[in-house]
């Protein structure tokens, strides 16, 4: 009975189960990583740093079991259509996950710097940028387990509030770092921070058009919105 | 005859080639945005700036080629073994160019508005980190190229060289900040110039350990060596 071909449909339906749990137990992980770094920036928790750091290895050690089992499912199953879009976008997804655990390692690094400081302003802007990448983030990895391209659709809608957001924080940065030289190397670290925290809502959208695409067989419309006009920016001393 | 197996594998290997060239192709496009990137920032050249960012699509759109071509390959070959191994090594790769494109696009639009500000100071670190980084893409185009890992060695082993310029330059930029506030403007946008530069170097070292592995079948050795300790860079004002 084992080698029937409704047992060998069974176990493949597992496997591609399988390769799915692997993408949520990592974008479970990387979650996590995002909100201990966020803690560690906010509450300037010290632990909840070096435990966004420590989770990193288990996160690339996820990476590189998922990418394995792709390998083999590719050279076992040799899948095709529907099939082989999903294992290829698995692939990918592995990648953008990986780098969302990378950034969340540098922000929780960073806050260990920042907090022997003591800031002359508030958090607020930067916190508010967290609890949206945070949503986005738990969102798409809904959309990766439900395999679900309208809720991938929300997330990649929304990325350029992030954007905006990070802009405006970015300006509001700079503007304290001329206020006071004291401030510099506080705020240097706040802006890598925010812009780590726009990268790692980048990869969310990555992630959001690639549900789609696997879902659905069709890309998202165009380019995508875009909020972030900070590269751009300059903002000049008012008492130069 | 056209369906002889000599002919298939005939056929099988001209489309690796193809696949290999559609590579070195993007990567030729990449190396030459990092180019007019540096051109753009040293020599203040608004259209080397402009060509940088217009060629982002042209990267983009060889990054889905090569995606849909893996999925035909995967598809109608159904490779295993070592040709599986190249295939997805190759899926892996064309994220990284499309990364490297998107970091010097930044960095050429970042450089319009430095040309803005008459800098107090050299841009000599900078310039010589771009060379450190342009010569390991180059390098790093070619292993992919000959499907060379000693080359691809070689450019791993020197990625912590880019990273202790990077951390050098970061301190003194901040330096330059804390000095005048009239330089945080553009110091700032050099430093996010040199954290690009840092990434595009960091995504030639994952190009290289995908070369490395794909090649040969083994991972470069253990972690990889890191210069860049700039995430924990406590820097005071000297005239507090």
């Amino acid at each position: 009975m084992s080698d029937s071909p409704t047992h060998m449909i069974k176990s493949y339906e597992q496997e591609l189960k399988r390769l799915r749990n692997l993408l949520t137990e990592m974008g479970g992980i990387v979650e996590n990583q995002v909100a201990l770094a966020a803690q560690a920036v906010v509450e300037k928790d010290a632990d909840a740093a070096i435990r966004a750091v420590e989770e990193d290895p288990r996160a690339d050690a996820l990476e590189r079991e998922a990418e394995q089992f792709v390998i083999r499912l590719l050279a076992l199953r040799q899948p095709v259509a529907n099939d082989l879009r999903q294992i290829v976008a698995a692939l990918k997804m592995t990648g953008d996950l990986e780098r969302i655990g990378d950034y969340a390692a540098n922000i929780a690094k960073r806050s260990i710097v920042l907090a022997e400081f003591s800031l002359p302003y508030s958090l607020t802007g930067l916190a508010h940028m967290f609890r949206m990448v945070q949503e986005n983030l738990k969102l798409v990895i809904d959309a990766v387990g439900d395999n679900d391209p309208d809720k991938a659709a929300q997330v990649w809608r929304s990325d350029d509030v992030v954007d905006e957001i990070y802009t405006a924080l970015f300006r509001e940065l700079v503007t304290y770092m001329m206020e006071d030289p004291r401030n510099i190397t506080p705020c240097t670290h706040l802006l890598f921070i925010a812009k780590n925290l726009e990268r790692i809502g980048d990869h969310a959208t990555n992630i959001a058009e690639t549900v789609h695409y696997a879902a659905t067989g069709e890309s998202l419309p165009g380019q995508r919105p875009k909020g972030n006009t900070s590269a751009y920016a300059v903002i000049r001393p008012s008492n130069p």
